[in-house]
């Protein structure tokens, strides 16, 4: 059977305890580190796991991955993924692939930041429209994805690519087009144990300092729920001119 | 400190590793079960924790909060809780109530049928619109969501009222709308370690057997991505006729 297993949000200590007790029962440990920027190294996720695991490559789990499928058909085999598994189209394929050569498979579900944003933030899980991403290479596309949630009042999550901070992020969303400039937005780091954020218009977000990645970006809804201004005034330092969103 | 950690998406065993150390080394621990169906009870919760478990009422977490907060000011008090924490807005005021009161609180995430709809059902995270619920009491508001998120080309992930099961709400939304009776969609019951899902039109969804509660619906948007099809048809037992949403 080939198990796919979330190792959660912050760092490995966030796997479940499913998760735990499938991959140490397993008969050969994978960990696949290449679709997000995860906190812990392979030698703390080893450790915690009590198993040595062995990193998968992008061909590994593209391009031949039939090859831990066909591995997984008579032996328990686990990938080790951050955050929930399945959330990468790359880990939904690895499953077609496994149902199309008749190996069984299963998932262990781990946070994820597109929950825990909401815990993160105070934002609340219904008013959240379509996650988008900000990646080095320019594109309109996260923008039409703001622009769509905002048409139906909904907030929406900027995932980072690899390295980026919300610095870099903000640049890259106001250099394609000034208008975002002014519109409020929450920077978050680190969401999992510790996280830091600060809530204010999205170009101010650079003067913040948010510490180490990964960071992402929440762009806030045209309107908000009054627990959800208190929530970030409390905890992220809104400005008090955000209260004008209220409704 | 006042703790609020995250049971996960199927049952005690998706705590995470993180919140199962807290849990056990915390001074007092309560678990919350009004706000979601969970599949453990407080026994087998209790026995996953090693320790005692006292189980809050809703007046205990909402209008008599102050008092959890205030036993938490000199001592660890942990509070668990089915999914991942603060989705619920709840829990939000709680966090709230803490800061108003000078008391340190954290939250440790677990896995939400918010993330883990994606891994049971291999839509993309990237085209799901807003959350809503379908209540017992009829009401538009699921519906004017469902639109609002076709209008953006997004899949809606519907939760369901406590005790609702999958052709309860299908009745429900069928007679409040019968526009909606021939929408694609998918069924997903126990999201967790071995989800039930049938991908049909909305009306024929109830003559599926799901199983056991709890139960969800996703209805999609009005095109699908060609995996997203691929993968209904190998895990929902799609209908052909599907493939008219591919684009």
């Amino acid at each position: 059977m080939l198990l796919l297993i979330g190792l959660g949000v912050g760092d490995a200590r966030d796997i479940s305890l499913r998760g735990l007790e499938a991959a140490r029962k397993a008969d050969k440990v994978y960990v696949e580190l290449y679709t997000s920027k995860f906190s812990s190294s392979v030698e703390e996720i080893a450790e915690i796991i009590g198993r040595e695991v062995e990193v998968l490559s992008r061909s590994d789990l593209e391009e031949n991955c039939w090859k831990i499928v066909e591995e997984a058909r008579d032996r328990d085999v686990a990938v080790l993924i951050p955050g929930d598994p399945m959330v990468a189209t790359t880990h939904v394929i690895l499953r077609l692939e496994a149902r199309k050569r008749g190996v069984e498979s299963r998932v262990i579900h781990s946070s994820s930041v597109v929950s825990a944003v909401c815990g993160a933030t105070g934002l609340q899980v219904y008013r959240f429209g379509k996650v988008a991403t900000v990646s080095w290479t320019k594109s309109r596309a996260p923008i039409d994805v703001l622009k769509a949630n905002e048409s139906i009042d909904a907030h929406t999550l900027l995932l980072l690519d690899v390295d980026m901070s919300v610095s870099d992020a903000v640049e890259i969303l106001v250099e394609t087009d000034g208008s975002l400039a002014e519109k409020f937005a929450v920077g978050v780091a680190r969401i999992g144990w510790e996280p830091v954020l600060a809530c204010d218009r999205l170009a101010k977000l650079t003067g913040y300092e948010f510490g180490d990645l990964p960071h992402c970006i929440v762009v806030l809804a045209p309107t908000l729920h009054i627990v959800e201004y208190e929530y970030l005034s409390a905890f992220a330092n809104a400005p008090k001119e955000l209260e004008v969103l209220v409704r």
